[in-house]
């Protein structure tokens, strides 16, 4: 019972959070709208960054596993690229609140930047990172290209698009559509990497 | 001499709407930062929110002309794809200010996103997209390509690059450097979207 008051305190935790940032929500307003008493909830959380920190560590730790996930598989490089295209929309749907959550700590990074957002951001950048390295050692990719600038516009195709979400509908003539929008971004940027595509990449070729 | 202090408030008030948003600066703060009193700030803007609209106008108006700029010229469609690249890259030196102002509009909007913000990243938006548009009309760009989703990722992968500096230097194993970043960015971008590269781009081809 006190568990899933826990889990019920937190959910609606992240969700202010998400909307405010940590010094929008006050621990009197997280209680309130989860119809516990401030007691409770500093029963059970300490204090309103203690419980800042639970959502952070839940919410990173659950994207830090799914890219392990996707990852730590049998497939080939470029099939992990849209391994990670599904896994990023999946995470999405499954905790929308941990995009904002991100982009409000890159913004003002908390106490908690350092140890929890930068450490599992990295671990995941390191993984996918290795994976395109390994594309190119295979001669699947393009020599010449550092993988860690791969790494960072894969990311920046789907983290601009949740990011600039208030703007779709009527920014464009014609709205993008998520699963086409996912498959045409998985599509250019894979032929982009693709060996034979066009001569080496390298940062002077321009 | 007016103008001058004019100028000098709104270019310290960016700064600090930049790094605490709308609602996390007072025009105390602004005024005492800037050394002339709160009657003389008061007197120049009428309020906080009016500085902070003259702040967003000013910045807005300057990405607008410069990628009206961009993408009025005579050169072709990928050219105009790379001068949109250079020409985000200038901004950011030039009015360093302009993303972060615009990444708070779009978590948290204020009265003066939908004037000043979507307007004008709308109109960009449109550019960009007529110019996919005539690259896959003149067969230099693949047929099937959503010109909106071209947009979309094309901005993404720049404007995540600045979102992320918080995150550059220790992230990756080899932290990208700006030139080679854009440029490798751009190669990937115009490789993936050429004609002949690849199969027609389909929403459902993956």
């Amino acid at each position: 019972m006190e568990n899933s008051t826990r889990e019920r305190v937190r959910d609606i935790a992240a969700k202010l959070f998400a909307e405010k940032g940590l010094a929008g929500v006050s621990l009197q307003e997280i209680a309130q709208a989860t119809g516990v008493d401030d007691a409770e909830v500093t029963k059970l959380f300490g204090s309103g960054e203690k419980l800042y920190e639970a959502v952070l560590e839940t919410h990173f730790t659950l994207y830090a596993t799914r890219m392990d996930a996707v990852f730590g598989g049998d497939e080939g490089p470029a099939d992990k690229v849209e391994l990670y295209a599904h896994a990023m929309c999946d995470l999405h749907k499954q905790a929308p609140h941990f995009f904002p959550l991100f982009y409000r700590e890159l913004l003002n990074p908390s106490l908690f930047f350092e140890p929890i957002v930068k450490k599992k951001i990295q671990h995941v950048s390191y993984l996918s990172d290795n994976n395109i390295a390994k594309g190119i050692q295979k001669g699947q990719f393009k020599r010449g290209l550092n993988p860690a600038n791969a790494t960072m516009f894969l990311a920046g195709m789907f983290h601009y698009y949740y990011l600039a979400r208030h703007l779709r509908g009527s920014l464009l003539p014609e709205p993008a559509n998520e699963e086409e929008y996912l498959n045409q971004a998985l599509k250019v940027f894979l032929t982009g990497l693709k060996k034979g595509a066009e001569a080496n990449i390298t940062g002077q070729a321009l």
